[in-house]
């Protein structure tokens, strides 16, 4: 990145600079994999970009169906320009089929179908290992509004719907996915991050049998190997489809 | 116990035996102590027999104050008679001032007074470490109707307000307590398990500075010493007042 712009925040998968519009932020996806609240880190050349590319053309698809994002527009393979957002610390995942984290806290079993989608909010805060949290206690530490809380859990329903068919439309099972919201410089609530296989399960359905694959970062997690493969897999369907 | 009796359940601090009646049970508390979800082990001679005459006292005071509880009678020191539950696997927490684990999971500060009790779920599994539950999670596992968890709900915070007060009374400070539920044979939500100083946190107010003097199992999770003269003085200032 060109010394012109200032680095105001590294996370784990990107890296957000100024824009010289106040209200606009340069976010550049890197190579880095992290899992298990950076317990496991890796990094893979190229995941920066396909990220970028499948999250910009995921942003343009929500923006058409009527959910505002931070999205603007690609400024390179690996680069946006979005919205300055004030994030809200939380990450909210839905969940349509029971997988992961879900299977080692409840007793629901691996691969469940779930007869309604699950919203589940974790706290992001990287200390703490972005603990899972319930309505009353964001009430008690005063994160958010309820009313808030109600409308981002509304929008993440329509997202869900949205992605839902677009990924069954390109042959793949959208299994969860983690979403990020946060304020923009008119206090309206738009969806922030990225989407991208590094926050949404997806499941490949060609296949003949039953065998679950896996075209998302638990190639990385669970050491399946062919994240790369898996990722630009994923920007080809949608590159062909859109 | 006499062996006309039959162990239904051995938990992790009392043993269940059937009765002659189908509807009640023999409830035996034992001297262990567990903490950090049974890691932390140890035996407190005594220990049984304390809170077995402490809960006894306390579900006589709610019931005083219209709360069903499974208590009927003691049948000795450290063994109760009670009404035989379908006992509903989870644990509510009701807590007045923040402290140990909701400390680690948020960024609230330890010892915080809460603006409004806040309310806990976990799902009460040994074998997943009994993790903080959502309702929605609650709803997906099919473990009760959201009208019953409503009325547990309500119930806690109505026995909350009356331990918080009988306790102010004695000297105590309620900082937060673990109930259990369950049905009776008419169906009916009735409080079951024990309230002692196992699963209340309950802090001396005779203190002339700000020191936090924990009477309860605290004394143990964090190797205070001292847990039987604790007990025992909570015992006996609740023998005194009531």
């Amino acid at each position: 990145m060109n010394n012109e712009f200032e680095l105001i925040y590294e996370g784990k998968a990107k890296k957000v600079f100024s824009h010289e519009d106040p209200e606009k932020v340069i976010i550049q996806f890197k190579d880095d994999a992290t899992a298990f609240n950076a317990l496991k880190k890796a990094k893979f050349e190229g995941k920066g970009r396909l990220n970028c590319l499948i999250s910009a053309k995921i942003f343009e698809l929500l923006e058409k169906n009527n959910i505002p994002t931070h999205f603007i527009e690609l400024k390179n393979e690996n680069t946006i320009i979005a919205q300055k957002l004030n994030v809200i610390p939380l990450e909210i995942v839905l969940r349509n089929t029971a997988f992961g984290s879900l299977c080692k806290q409840t007793t629901i079993k691996s691969g469940t179908a779930l007869k309604k989608p699950l919203i589940d909010i974790y706290l992001k805060n990287d200390e703490l290992n972005d603990p899972l949290i319930t309505r009353d206690r964001i009430e008690l530490m005063n994160i958010i509004s309820s009313q808030d809380l109600d409308s981002i859990i509304y929008q993440t329903i329509k997202i869900n719907e949205i992605l839902k068919s677009f990924f069954y439309s390109i042959q793949l099972k959208l299994v969860d996915f983690k979403l990020e919201f946060g304020y923009d410089f008119k206090d309206d609530i738009i969806l922030g991050d990225e989407i991208s296989p590094d926050n949404c399960r997806l499941w490949d359905l060609n296949q003949t049998n039953d065998t679950i694959v896996s075209l998302d970062k638990d190639r990385f997690r669970n050491d399946l190997g062919g994240l790369i493969e898996a990722y630009s897999e994923i920007n080809q369907r949608i590159k062909d489809f859109i």
